[in-house]
């Protein structure tokens, strides 16, 4: 099983347009083979942070994730929303 | 429920002393009030790099687990062998 944590920081003010966007793209991820958890979190202190935790069977499973038309639909908008990003790909110690 | 992500980025050559150094960490923290979840992830496409993802009961928690001798003892040890950290606390979406 590998986890994916990906942390977004928004532009000023795009809050609720990101929850918006990825609320559709956590419904169809769900729904996709080798997905076993994938919750989007929102920092309690920083406004406009927010973080993706996935779990995924393994790394083929992820690779078809970012393949996949929902992911590449949304990911191109949510992309204008955002100032940076930081993903990385992790096992378990 | 409170998820806490802390990544650290570790200054070259000190892999195994972190893993030595955090195990003892992970162990005592687990026992602690409030701790859910206490898991060190390692990346897998870059060396040095860890997460650990915890999941608290409540901020209380997470403050008492930072006012815990191990924690203190073991996080002065662990503050010398990296380079950055970065820490979010977060809330589910």
């Amino acid at each position: 099983m590998i986890t994916v944590v990906a942390k977004s920081i928004l532009k000023e003010g795009k809050t609720d347009e990101f929850k918006n966007l990825t609320r559709e793209l956590i419904d169809e991820t769900r729904k996709e083979k080798g997905c076993i958890e994938y919750i989007l979190y929102e920092d309690i202190e920083n406004g406009g942070v927010f973080t993706f935790i996935e779990k995924w069977e393994d790394m083929d499973c992820l690779q078809d994730h970012f393949q996949s038309e929902h992911f590449k639909k949304i990911g191109a908008k949510v992309k204008e929303l955002r100032k940076s990003r930081d993903i990385n790909i992790y096992k378990e110690v």
